[in-house]
């Protein structure tokens, strides 16, 4: 008797929107400082009943601040959104390369509480070397040392979480026992990276533990998230190789004893829509006539790991070079996903450059042929779900949800209104118990 | 031609109030989890028109959860404070000791633009070993290795705040230039215990940086503050003792080149109010007879770094004893301001039990006697005004406000209404300028 299978919609906020361009079109091009621009783009997304706002996250300033990136910091913007929403989940990438897990941990926690629930952090690392250099070191640690501190920094923070039980907060106004000792647990862990003793200091949130994300696309990550993510975010160009990759988790999912249906799989898509497809074509043209296409050039070739002079317009991608490329500094996902799709559907680097490449496939198409091809991915298991890039805020995601939202509920795979009220109720997902609540010899 | 001297009053909130046992007054014993409860708080006190709410803070579970202590974090409540409140100030603890300077100053910056410019941050060293012992160390560092840091820490943070110029994000549609180069700086720092590159991703703030406090009471954290806070919460519980306290760290602020005016020195203050001081009186038993005498005698004997066995009841303070102990993992200016509390009242180790030792200095009493004494005191510069504890929030905080505020304001000492709209404008601080807006040869 299992439920039906439901599509899950992020809406992935990015700067200002996937667009590099796309601040020069908004009425305040400062929209990046400015509450209510974010709380437009969480208000519209509850509206079209989304699962969740998510945020992404950098720990540096982006492209010598050539146009808006991430730059509130995403905990306490994601607070700000929880106070002008009631239902839409919260998720925030925090990077597990320069932080400290008690900290997150309760940052995480404290927010799950506050919002009644709808809280997920996306667990990231961090190879930028920018990034690097605003906490003490010469370079992001190599990628190995990265993913052995985010696997042990994930069991740190899940131990915590699950320092006390549901039940450990007795307050008993009559016999003055506040907290219940014997369901507060010390969790002495004791590893290479971290030493923490915990408990936490703050009770058990709403989810139980607030719902775990993992975005990373190398070996390490889909290991890492295979064994404890609820969801994974992912870069996916091809059908088949979304469909590969989507059996692979799951089933190295069941590996783990976990449940596959527990573990959600959410591609990145970029949709740039209009009422016909000249007019989808035209709202992008319109926008890439403002992109400097030098930067744009640059960038890519920053990303895939080798240098502008590299890359020719009309030409395809200098494969040879990138396979030989250095791969410290570069997220081994999106050189992936970008080659896959340059190779199966044969682009010149003038092509890549023109879908703003950002590890994410775009469609630029009608509300229709976008709604079909989110069924086809969804029904064919290549996607549970997807993460949303819209090309500016706020008006890409409201014509997504204003005219793409009807058509898939019409299809009948998403809700027409929300039946849960956290996060891990519109994602399906069970609320965990304490893996403390079973032992009998608790501590604080 | 200066303005009047102005009373400035914060509330501050640790736990639920400071009174042990306040918990089991309340209707929610729970309180501590129920983002209501801080709700009201900080509703209450902008009634008053109070100048802050300040969060206290601490890095592990205290007193093994036998009563509530800080439990959400504080940058994350702080963030949902500022969504029901739109004028009072919201400060919150963070440890120099166990956080990191760029994650740290992007927070508060970050909630200094949600808020519209209300945030400030109270740095604070860690000598807790129960928190030392969530961050990986043996035991926390020692207090010239803590105040060190902390020193550094704050001079990262200020130049990071400072990194972008008021006018440094541009954000021409017309000709696509976002952020001007030239005002937007790399910090470059490089020190003992940090080494941060810069800027930060974050534009600068409503306040030009947020208001910096320091809680401190040794030596180098009077230091620290006479050089760089903007308001210094004390404990400081004899006027005599208050007036040279104020005295020192003026001076020392101007001999900085600083305007002593521009350092607010703003002592605890716990008072228990009634209607008549037989009623306040009749407040406070209620409550003591709720508490657990050994527990507290417990706590107070390792706050003074002695055994429980060495304090007796009816007998003095075992001074001998508390001038040989261990300061390592103790507050040396809770010890300062309790043993000169004890020595000018020649109280017993029961009188001091009896004011819920907190380092604050405790007025049971009515309206007018309470505002009289927050008078002498403004007045005979021993205070530019007061940190107030409540004994149970929100009624504690509910008869200050109904009842001491207006005496206050009648007095003219206190604003009637708040006449700014940010932290640094309701504490007549100015807005600084970035230290980096001279420089020509800018960087980013």
């Amino acid at each position: 008797m299992n439920a039906p299978r439901r599509l899950h919609l992020n809406t992935n906020v990015t700067g200002v929107g996937r667009h590099p361009a796309g601040w020069r079109t908004l009425a305040n091009p400062k929209s990046i400082i400015d509450f209510q621009f974010f709380s437009t783009i969480a208000r519209v997304a509850e509206r079209g009943k989304l699962d969740a706002v998510f945020l992404s996250d950098s720990l540096a300033l982006q492209g010598h601040a050539s146009g808006p990136s991430q730059s509130f910091e995403p905990t306490v913007l994601l607070t700000a959104l929880a106070s002008v929403t009631q239902h839409i989940g919260l998720i925030g990438t925090a990077s597990t390369t320069f932080n400290d897990p008690f900290n997150l941990a309760r940052r995480f926690v404290s927010l799950d509480h506050l919002s009644g629930g709808r809280v997920a952090w996306n667990a990231v690392t961090t190879y930028d070397p920018a990034a690097a250099a605003n906490f003490g070191t010469g370079a992001a640690p190599d990628k190995p040392a990265r993913y052995a501190r985010a696997a042990e920094f994930v069991e740190v923070v899940l131990k915590l979480w699950d320092s006390w039980e549901d039940d450990a907060l007795v307050a008993d106004r009559a016999d003055g026992r506040y907290a219940d000792p014997a369901r507060v647990h010390a969790i002495g862990h004791a590893g290479p990276n971290f030493q923490v003793m915990g408990p936490l200091n703050v009770p058990r949130g709403p989810q139980g533990r607030p719902v775990l994300v993992q975005a990373g696309g190398s070996e390490a990550g889909v290991a890492l998230a295979a064994r404890h993510a609820d969801a994974v975010f992912t870069a996916q160009t091809t059908l088949d190789g979304a469909q590969a990759f989507y059996r692979d988790i799951k089933a190295r999912a069941a590996a783990h004893g976990r449940n596959p249906d527990h573990l959600l799989i959410l591609p990145g898509l970029y949709p740039v829509i209009g009422g016909t497809l000249a007019e989808a074509r035209q709202r992008k043209a319109e926008m890439d006539a403002l992109l400097d296409r030098g930067a744009e050039l640059a960038k890519f070739a920053r990303a895939l790991g080798v240098r502008a002079a590299d890359l020719q317009l009309d030409a395809p991608l200098p494969y040879d070079l990138i396979d030989k490329g250095d791969r410290t500094d570069v997220s081994s996902g999106f050189i992936r996903s970008t080659v896959l799709l340059a190779r199966s559907e044969n682009l010149t680097v003038r092509d890549l450059l023109d879908r703003n490449p950002g590890a994410h496939r775009m469609l630029v198409g009608t509300p229709e042929t976008i709604a079909d091809d989110i069924e086809r991915w969804f029904v064919q298991r290549g996607a549970d779900g997807f993460n949303l890039n819209a090309d500016v805020f706020p008006s890409g995601l409201e014509a997504f949800v204003d005219h793409v939202v009807p058509l898939l509920q019409r299809k009948g795979i998403f809700r027409r209104d929300y039946d849960g009220t956290t996060l891990r109720e519109h994602y399906g997902l069970p609320r965990p118990a304490s893996r403390y609540a079973a032992q009998a010899d608790a501590v604080v």
